[in-house]
């Protein structure tokens, strides 16, 4: 078999068959294969796609590249919950604790990754003394143990699609939906998840900047889930604006915290739940969505979930304190607000632009090597739909340095504000089941 | 300026600018764009294509990105001669002495390569003594004396179209047409040429299999070449059967010898004469095709141009006694007949396969690094609408290994012969000119 053959194939638009494509990854992860055949390969994929089939095959290649977890020392179905990344979106600090208190086991293993704000580990280690390095042993028993671990990725999950994916990176072949969804599942696949429920984002702060193309995207992951055995749920949700009022480490966790003791950021609260909804009914918990939600409602409202999410972060060797007292989680040294140059509803946000602003304030990291500044960020005082007058706060900007020019300038131009009044964003657009496909 | 941005505009469809294609190969050719991104790049063009003021941006930039070979020390316009490649084509052997009979000074580079015989120069080398490095004073000083110099490619020319090539020969980005064109023009305008003529091939023998696509590739080069303001005339010639009868290295020699001294190898005479005709015209030397053609068969029977040849051989080395007596050229120890099965017409020829056979006899180079039978080839017995006996040779194998069954065996298969009688071939398809197009 001949790496170039298999671009040639692709190129004449065919399918590729399991064994071509595990030859392929496994060529292509040991360095038998080079990175310019595996670029031309990925280019072609972006204008030819790839049959259903031989996206699992992929998958399943790049999952098995690495080690895969296994999981089968915890009691109960596992189920991963992923987000394709928005700004603002803490859902999983909330998510986690609330399933885990419903009696779900959560073990999610989570990345630390570039973008506007850092991922769900950085987060978490806002929190003072919090551990995200947990051996195999640990992680599992600590599920075992109180329902819930999150940890960054040990040992040497899915180096194809690391490797993979750093090539597309800078040769223009990251936006393919075959490559995307075989990306994101190869990693759920191989941190030894049942089940999937999928977040798929779209809008103004999102990859996806239709709601068709991340149906597409969507129903691809499902696909591929239904193919390799593992129930995949994903919901089409609304990137248009900042999920919640809070960008950045320290303050998403407090805002987080917030929801976990019942303030009803609305966006947030029903997302979270939704989410949760769907993990707990793939782990046979409850028999349907509906019934779910009411019952997570309760248990969010009745402060399990935030007992849930206080025993995690104590297990973790995260200080308590800072939970029950969040106004102890590191606090930037500057403030300031970004006010509306004339009065009006709130009729866009570039969303892309206000995480842009996050990241130059220090809340997130450009290059693998930058550090976090977990005290910087934004709070919105404004969402889509609201009115504003003239002078008043749109958003204030928090950080370290006393000013961040580029972070302003970025919040100053996000905002588009008109004298008309804005119907209401759609906050779920769409849920994609394999039944439903 | 970033190459992953390039890669983007192009897979887009867009257009690049003459600046970003100077950047894109100039730090191609120095390492600092690595070979992954521009085998993205290819990939995008394979499927986007490139417009006439980008493919001419490209050829030059490849032209300028090494040596560029200075003739202005030869006095007269210098007008080159390309071929994309076919079986059995030694039109370079007749050409170029006819061309320099009729006073038009021919100074070509020529390289060695890969394919089913050896390049010119190898062909030439059958000859005993002939050398073909010559210095570039040397080289000019011959051709200013005998009006005609053959040498290997010396120097540094065009080194992003030798990079750029060998990395689409394992990235299946070879068949696009821009990428064709432009590597071909980079190197003739690169090698000095102020007009040249070029023979596109299209037929089973030819990376061309359709006459549409090679006009197409015909008028991309008419297009470079006008761009650049170097007069440029395409042919569209067949090659559904080999050109000549003889196929090989020292063969070929023969037969183009043969030619000079006023022999009538149809096919090879009249597509010779019509070559020289287009390059004299150019050169300023004759008005029109038409009375170039009269003049030009006038000289090749006088013998002028046999003795243009045997000049220039003795010129650079070569043994005048083997041109003078064909005989003492390299000949093979074995010699096998390969016979129709059954009697009928000559229908078709994988002329594709025959050039194999040719390569397998030991005529061609598979590697860089293999050497030449001089002496091993084929001979063709008939043509294509030729009618074969039971029986009757069809052609012959010359190799110095006794068996050589591969080659025997594609041999066997190359020839459909049928009872219906068979129309005769067109030899030139199209003449595609700036003019015209």
């Amino acid at each position: 078999m001949r790496m170039v053959d298999l671009i040639h194939q692709k190129k004449l638009g065919n399918a590729l068959s399991e064994e071509e494509i595990g030859f392929m990854i496994r060529g292509f992860t040991e360095g038998d294969i080079p990175d310019y055949q595996m670029a031309a390969f990925c280019m072609a994929v972006f204008f030819k796609g790839m049959e259903d089939r031989e996206i699992a095959s992929l998958t399943s290649a790049m999952a098995r590249s690495g080690d895969l977890l296994d999981l089968s020392g915890i009691s109960g179905k596992v189920v991963d919950k992923h987000s394709t990344g928005g700004v603002g979106d803490k859902t999983t600090l909330i998510v986690a604790p609330l399933v885990a208190a419903a009696g779900v086991p959560v073990a999610k293993m989570s990345g630390r990754g570039l973008g506007n704000t850092g991922g769900t580990i950085d987060k978490l280690q806002a929190i003072e003394g919090f551990q995200v390095e947990l051996t195999i042993p640990q992680f599992i028993h600590q599920v075992n143990n109180i329902q819930l671990a999150l940890a960054g990725q040990t040992g040497n999950l899915a180096p194809a699609d690391k490797k993979m994916y750093a090539l597309r990176d800078v040769t223009d072949t990251v936006n393919s939906i075959p490559l995307i969804a075989s990306s994101v599942m190869s990693k759920k696949i191989a941190s030894g998840a049942d089940g999937i429920v999928l977040d798929v984002k779209v809008g103004s702060g999102a990859f996806m900047k239709s709601i068709g193309e991340a149906k597409r995207l969507a129903e691809q992951m499902v696909a591929i889930g239904k193919n390799l055995g593992r129930e995949t749920v994903a919901l089409i949700t609304d990137m248009n604006q900042p999920l919640g009022y809070e960008i950045g480490n320290a303050n998403e966790v407090k805002e987080a915290i917030d929801v976990l003791r019942g303030r009803n950021v609305e966006d947030l609260r029903t997302l979270s739940i939704t989410l949760a909804a769907h993990m707990t009914v793939i782990a046979g918990r409850f028999s349907n969505t509906d019934q779910a939600c009411e019952e997570l409602e309760r248990i969010l409202d009745s402060g399990l979930a935030f007992d849930a999410f206080l025993r995690f972060v104590k297990a973790q060797g995260g200080d308590a304190g800072m939970v029950e007292n969040p106004r102890l989680l590191p606090q930037a040294r500057y403030h300031r607000a970004i006010i509306a140059p004339k009065a009006g509803y709130i009729q866009a946000m570039d969303t892309d632009k206000i995480g842009l602003a996050a990241m130059m304030s220090g809340a997130g990291r450009k290059k693998k090597e930058d550090s976090i500044d977990y005290a910087a960020g934004i709070t919105l005082n404004k969402k889509l739909g609201d009115w504003v007058d003239q002078n008043e706060p749109l958003c204030v900007l928090h950080s370290n340095a006393e000013h961040v020019p580029d972070a302003e300038k970025a919040l100053q131009e996000a905002f588009t504000v008109s004298a008309e009044a804005v119907p209401k964003t759609q906050l779920i657009y769409d849920v994609v089941t394999s039944a439903k496909r």
